[in-house]
């Protein structure tokens, strides 16, 4: 008896089936007496574009060979086939591994005998996680399809609450209905099927806690919306959930963070893509999420853009922290990416360095969680105020 | 309108009255004449006690004085008053603050004049979080309240699937039907009310990757089981949650960590509390909570115990981890504690400095999910394999 849902049954079989279409052809082209060699699309930095149509990080067409009979790509071609195996074995078998179990399984240490000399040598299939996770992603590209398609699951930090019944596994679960606690996503979200939906926009919160305080006091319910939280840097699944609430419900995305460079980075990471796996962003990034706060502009106001802070001076001295160096440097690398490039998150970035002061989402709840609920966040966005 | 659930209008009820009831002794004492002083028992690690009846650490009968009227004394007496004021106000504004916007909240500078000179001087209330925090803990133990009992919230990870059903808030959730996701553990777990329970056991997972595959593959529901995760080291919610599972429904808890002195340290506080927050321990360690593994004897075996190791030689060599120096460091100051000085324990602790070798509970499910779910764990409880 299995004890799998009947989503998770197809999910095997699609992945199989594509797992042995493509290796198949490699066994085909072996028996054929063809030297195998794997092409696979490189996943390198100057492989890695941002579409200004598709507005994210795409992988671009360069592609790198593996060759069984090259001696420097034996190795890796090796390593591929033999991750490849793993994850087969693991579909057929019902299991759902980590990329952590993935790295353990296939860790071992393969004796050969050195020709001419005779000298028995060792060789380790691969010594760290780094090694493993990397052959996972060629896998990835090679087959075009996410791991987590493959069953591979991982930890998993998001959470969501909101106007909406969704279907996960086998069971419809009501979004609305979570009492004081939160619905964990799943690691695989491609699998979830929406079942209906009442509500107007998602707001996703950097701060696990703020998304507790904004549950607790009914946020989503008095503004019709979906709450979900990444906990800190989004995962994978919390930025596919985001994504498919985007393009298949069309709900707007508004993303609340910090006012600091890590916030900014969770804000760019949900909508371009992580920019070291920029082949995945294509099924991860939601390029319609706008950034709604906190901004510098809401902290000091501003002139040219005609509006006023909504901390007041003394606020302000009470709530900033002072930026440190690394901070410095990592808005001065912000500043360098395309989608950053524009008008106001350059006044964002610029001010940033001159009054180099951050602010958390706290101090805008410890001005009341009131004014954070029903002043400013549905005033912000009433009135557009964010920045794409 | 307010969109609180009805059990926090009640508990927000019932912390005021607490508050009001024991900062109301001050004024009445101010009124009087008499010099106020706040009497709370001290949170030292000197009045820390492990009582061996209760198997759990909990705080001794030495008490501090604070007193206004003492200069020594009258910064922290203010910075108490100042804290109790400000989680009044937000408790009758029907907020829900966390610790870290209680930091900002109270935050300001005290400009005061200096007699005789007349000088003007300043004065922070608070500096770092951690004083503020430390205020918060003073209040907890002066009104006999944990700070989610005053809805205080705080970031949560502990995730729960499996046979039963809860109320929290005002819906009743059914834990079985959670689909691919979990339920994410609210902040407040006293307010849960149990409503059925079929399970025999509660398996706590110290990975939520291990969780998700276990989860996944049924494992709760074929071995009639709660599976909570901690997600690492456990927060207070999760260990609360633990606790009432064991204490109120008379479940066994077993708890599974990677072998190392991480994972230990991870039992440790969920059986006897976290050594610097004793005052909390009484609500909130499962005294009665066993370590089900990855044990040193699962890995090595035991002559002396008669035990085979689940592990061959080769997967030894390519599973384990060599133990850092800090990890053996962390090991030896685990064996001065009073609840590991069982001969189980010290078999353990002696194992592992002489082994200098960790593992990962990854490391088992690499031997395959069946492996793990199928045989280590059902066999480890049915024979009654663990470490008290």
């Amino acid at each position: 008896m299995t004890y799998s849902s009947k989503v998770d049954l197809e999910a095997r079989k699609r992945a199989l089936g594509k797992l042995r279409e493509c290796f198949g052809e490699l066994v085909k082209k072996i028996l054929a007496g063809t030297p195998p060699v794997l092409e696979i699309r490189k996943r390198t930095l100057a492989n890695t574009l941002y579409d200004p149509d598709k507005k994210m990080l795409i992988l671009g067409n360069e592609v790198l060979h593996r060759s069984f009979l090259n001696a420097g790509e034996a190795k890796k071609f090796m390593q591929t086939v033999l991750m490849a195996s793993i994850i087969y074995e693991a579909l057929k078998n019902n299991e759902y591994p980590t990329i952590r179990d993935l790295y353990y399984r296939g860790k071992h240490t393969i004796r050969y005998r050195k020709l001419p000399s005779g000298r028995i040598k060792e060789e380790n299939t691969w010594d760290e996680q780094q090694e493993s996770d990397a052959v996972i992603r060629d896998i990835e590209v090679l087959i075009d399809m996410l791991r987590e398609e493959m069953l591979i699951l991982s930890k998993e930090k998001g959470k969501v609450v909101g106007r909406m019944r969704i279907k996960s596994g086998d069971d419809i679960i009501d979004l609305s209905k979570m009492g004081h606690g939160a619905y964990a996503i799943e690691p695989t979200p491609d699998f979830i099927e929406f079942i209906d939906v009442d509500a107007e926009f998602v707001l996703v919160i950097e701060k696990d806690a703020v998304f507790q305080q904004l549950h607790r006091a009914g946020f989503w319910k008095k503004y019709k919306a979906i709450l979900v939280t990444s906990a800190g840097q989004p995962d994978r699944a919390t930025r596919r959930f985001v994504r498919r609430l985007n393009e298949e419900l069309g709900l707007p995305v508004y993303i609340l963070t910090d006012a600091d460079p890590y916030g900014w980075y969770i804000y760019s990471v949900f909508k371009v893509g992580s920019i070291n796996l920029s082949y995945e962003s294509e099924r991860l990034a939601t390029p319609n999420s706008k950034f709604l706060g906190v901004s510098m502009v809401d902290i000091f106001g501003s002139k040219s853009l005609r509006k006023r802070p909504y901390l007041s001076e003394a606020e302000r001295r009470n709530f900033i922290i002072k930026a440190t160096e690394r901070d410095l440097k990592r808005a001065k690398e912000l500043m360098s990416y395309t989608w950053f490039q524009t008008r106001r998150w350059k006044l964002e970035l610029k001010t940033f360095l001159d009054k180099k002061a951050k602010l958390e989402i706290e101090a805008l709840t410890s001005k009341g969680l009131k004014f954070l609920m029903d002043k400013y966040l549905p005033e912000k966005i009433q009135a557009g105020d964010w920045i794409d």
